[in-house]
């Protein structure tokens, strides 16, 4: 058997094996696989260089299923690898298998969860930018992707960036079998369409019959060997190539086969063929950059007067100096952000990442696989245009910091659109992430510290204003801790970032009127100091106070009812929080109009203790 | 004066207007504004069809300002027509003042808030379809762009629609000054690399000089005489246009100038020109579809087994019989949501928006700017891909309909990716938005119709599995209000949607028991029927239990809490919540794993009947 023989067969196999593996929970998505088979077979066998008993090796190539509820087809490669075996194979979708509808990186094979489409070649783009610029190592990286999913503007920033910054170790396929979920896409199967698009980003382009295996073998030859511009292989496939029934036909996408043994009967039946799947070249180190190795975080005198956003820059650019593995990447406003001072001092891990908020956050998860700590900045408010990237982040159990600044309308004249309201709400639903919002300087870079090796989604919220330095430099700020400011038994408010200012002059003037107000600094929103927070709720006869320069629903007021739900700490929790969409102003003008300044934070204090508690 | 003459002189007197406005509050993006002066003068001039006396008129061209930064250009704008005065001009960034930082729909002109980039574009694309396809009036939709955001993927969504959908009706204006925030944008003045990707996405694009008053009026006819595609005009500019020590330079982006006043000198000082611009030719009226004008909503039997995913598709193509302006959009998954029904109905309302759900929100927003009322779905995951577009179409104080299916890890084997667990809070915190959360098909149907006249966000969250008919046909079901399925004096539990059958099921069991549960169906988690929680907590001594296919935060528990927060009710909530990251499997298997299926809730039930809480 020739070499095209033994691809044909393979691919055949892999058809079966999707086959074999949907017909065990009667689900999932074998028409989609059974597409790319040819495609995936000629990448197996020839071109993918990877050891799979050395996941973490890095000088692997790097393989991503964009499309990927072709998980059956995924699945079916690794069997074919010898990775794992036909009865794991046959666990696809069943409760407690790895093998998951779409691919986790709970798999060690896989780097990403993709299942949201649009995101796979994004995320390519980060790692494709970690081999080229960071690890400085040749692996390549392949993204499966679909037609359908082309629609998505995600995959036009990354078609925008992989050519911007010359990516050619990265390769996208596309699988154009013309049928999306519903029907036909919008092109059909018009490989020009998009050819011409991705011509006109910049890339090198190649249009193939997708079942042709030395037309892919070709292609991928050329690709390996295009230089300066990344290459997108388009492919007009058929879906369900191989079983007549199904071949070509809308209606049945995401279905498993009616008649599975029919169809393998008609693909010819099982195979067993293993693939010695190349291993990479073990030459060449991942790049280390020169550091001092010791971490010196700016200091602030206590009454200095200092954005955190300031400090954040300040802050991250002293990591960076410390750690060669932190990296930084904003969206162009590192003038805002302070992301710049990193940029300046660090250019060669600094990735501008201009007006694509999905693209920054997948290309900050991407960089993550291959171990480097990435610190992605932003305005607060245009992290929501990345919303699904962050969640998915979860599911790639991905290890990434996000800075968001200019929080709430303190930020003033800008107006709403640039003003984050919801951030905190948006960030606390992620899964396992954590939530944190500084109030001054000497707080912002010690947290930004605990921030680079803390696992999971880390978002801190920073403040354009300038706020005053109240904590010295010496003092700790432990994740899941709070700070307890003032002491008092009349009543707890609970603030943080620029409203926990504003508390502290309400405290100081309620203190004057013979009110003793606990102030407690919630700058760890999740998770929340709930001892801190029930024990003041006991200490001030469960009068609580929270005020936050976000929306009422889901931010600190929220934290803190979650910590005082446990039915042993009565509690009379009021809010203060944006409850009118703001308009322009100055910052002084619109907390105030937002009822969370000092004056309605102290009016408010003065209602709750002079309320009656029905629990007292 | 002949036409260019005064167009010329029409631009300098916008730059001066952006320079004075800027100058009030110190601060604005006049430079920005400047270089798109001469493009829109022409514009005001010449192609803007408006009647600024009657903002509702139909026949109304639209003009939207992508890059909203240039806000200080859109109010000279205003002013050079008449509809404003320089003193309320003059007003711009100032607190009360309508005239915000980023245009919002406070003003009668304005159609949609921008702000937040990349967005003018896709909304766009909503008024031309309602254009082209609904009202089927010859207005033009104008969007002025600015080049940093064509890295905004939805730009691209935007253009690939446009041109599917054939919308000669829309001209895009791209202000090609070279200079982000930050720095030089990707491709700095090189027009081809916007007008090759343009053309590749299958518009008429024109490249220009865009201070040469006649080339733009040239391309202004051109694009207007384009048909079956739309057009963009790509035009070279001149940041800081006019004022020497700001022309083209970096460091000016978002700065008032530092001499106004010799800036205005030198743009030839102050003037008067009010423009009298063409009102639209009052031909024709809109399009009204021929309906029935009687809704009867679809009604199911009490024991039937119906996903509420279903009953969604059939109660909006009722709807949509009954009502000739409820139009559809869906992303790629018609055949999951069951959109697809009213596809087949009325297939002249209903939208197909691909995979791209960005322009899918921002196309649902930009049909009701022309009053259509439309109801957008994709599965509630999906959603978190808008929520920037959410975000800011509260701030255009939209009145939008979203349903997303598949909410949960009850979606079974499909696994985390598609399963929403943080659309509840997502949705929550946003401003003034209604959050249901049906759990049988006759609810679901009379919410829907419910949604059709309410304002604001409306998110309804559906389910994949079958799920029993549990109330009559004949019941009502208002926002805001819950529905209590079974009495009980020993604990409360509150569910809604897939949970709520569940909390019935371990309702029972403990009635057998012994135990009284409450059981109270929160289907209007926001607004939260506080009443009814707090006298449920009155009445089982403070014992609540809270149960939701979510996350911990944010939702369902985060609203009862929300409710109880006034500490007239003392109580022990306990919530149930998916608290690890679920796998596939049977949706049975994910939700006993998830602990929230029926045995678990007695279990928590049990626990919490048996613990003796503090205020009792």
């Amino acid at each position: 058997m020739n070499d095209a023989e033994r691809w044909r067969e393979l691919g055949q196999q892999l058809r079966v094996d999707s086959i074999r593996a949907a017909a065990v929970t009667k689900s999932g998505h074998p028409t989609s696989s059974m597409s790319a088979a040819d495609l995936m077979a000629v990448l197996l066998s020839k071109y993918l260089h990877y050891d799979f008993d050395a996941p973490d090796d890095p000088h692997n190539d790097h393989l991503i299923f964009s499309k990927g509820h072709a998980s059956p087809l995924l699945y079916s490669m690794y069997r074919a690898a010898g990775a794992i075996s036909v009865d794991e194979l046959l666990t696809f979708r069943k409760f407690g298998s790895r093998l998951e509808g779409h691919p986790t990186p709970e798999i060690p094979w896989v780097d990403v969860a993709t299942g949201s489409l649009g995101q796979g070649l994004p995320y390519g783009v980060g790692i494709a930018l970690a081999g080229k610029r960071l690890d400085r190592l040749p692996y390549r990286v392949w993204v499966l992707c679909g037609d359908s999913e082309m629609a998505e503007g995600s995959m036009w920033e990354a078609f925008e960036h992989a050519a911007f910054y010359e990516l050619d170790n990265l390769t996208a396929i596309i699988d154009v079998n013309r049928l999306g979920q519903r029907g036909v896409t919008m092109h059909g199967w018009d490989l020009d369409s998009y050819a011409d698009r991705a011509r006109a980003f910049g890339w090198h382009a190649i249009e193939i019959e997708g079942h042709d295996v030395e037309a892919i073998d070709q292609a991928y030859a050329e690709a390996a060997s295009t230089t300066s511009q990344p290459t997108v292989v388009i492919a007009r496939t058929i879906k369900g190539k191989g079983v007549k029934e199904v071949e070509d036909k809308e209606g049945w996408h995401g279905k498993a086969l009616d008649d599975p043994d029919g169809a393998i009967e008609e693909l010819g039946g099982v195979r067993n063929i293993i693939v010695e799947v190349a291993k990479p070249d073990e030459i060449g180190e991942p790049h280390r950059f020169e550091v001092s190795g010791s971490l010196e975080l700016p200091t602030w005198e206590v009454g200095d007067d200092v954005a955190t956003r300031r400090a954040y820059g300040d802050a991250l650019v002293a990591l960076g100096s410390a750690r060669g593995d932190v990296v930084a990447l904003d969206g162009e406003v590192s003038n805002s952000t302070f992301a710049e001072i990193f940029r300046d001092a660090h250019p060669d891990r600094y990735f501008e990442m201009y007006i694509a908020e999905q693209q920054l956050v997948a290309a900050a998860v991407g960089l993550q696989v291959r171990k480097w700590v990435p610190f992605g900045s932003s305005f607060a408010a245009f992290f929501s245009r990345a919303y699904d990237f962050i969640r998915m982040a979860a599911i790639s159990r991905a290890n990434i910091r996000l800075c968001g600044s200019h929080a709430g309308v303190s930020i003033g004249e800008d107006g709403p659109s640039q003003m984050a309201l919801e951030d905190l709400a948006m960030m606390r639903a992620v899964h396992g992430s954590t939530v944190l919002y500084p109030c001054d300087a000497n707080q912002t870079a010690k947290l930004v510290a605990e921030m680079a090796d803390r696992e999971g989604i880390i978002f801190m919220r920073t403040t354009r204003a300038n706020t005053p330095v109240i904590y010295g430099s010496d003092e700790e700020f432990p994740i899941g801790g709070s700070g307890v400011l003032r002491e008092g038994d009349d009543v707890t408010i609970v603030a943080a970032g620029i409203t926990l200012h504003e508390s502290l002059k309400a405290a100081d003037e309620l203190s004057g009127e013979g009110i003793s107000a606990r102030v407690i600094d919630l700058y760890s929103v999740k998770p929340a100091d709930g001892e801190t927070l029930r024990a003041a709720a006991e200490a001030t006869g469960g009068r609580i106070l929270t005020v936050e320069d976000h929306w009422p629903e889901g931010g600190i007021g929220d934290a803190v009812l979650e910590a005082l739900s446990d039915g042993e700490t009565p509690a009379r929790v009021v809010r203060l929080a944006v409850r009118d969409m703001p308009g322009s102003g100055k910052p002084a003008e619109l907390l105030a109009a937002a009822g969370i300044d000092a004056e309605h934070i102290a009016e408010a204090a003065r209602s709750l203790v002079g309320a009656t508690i029905t629990t007292r």
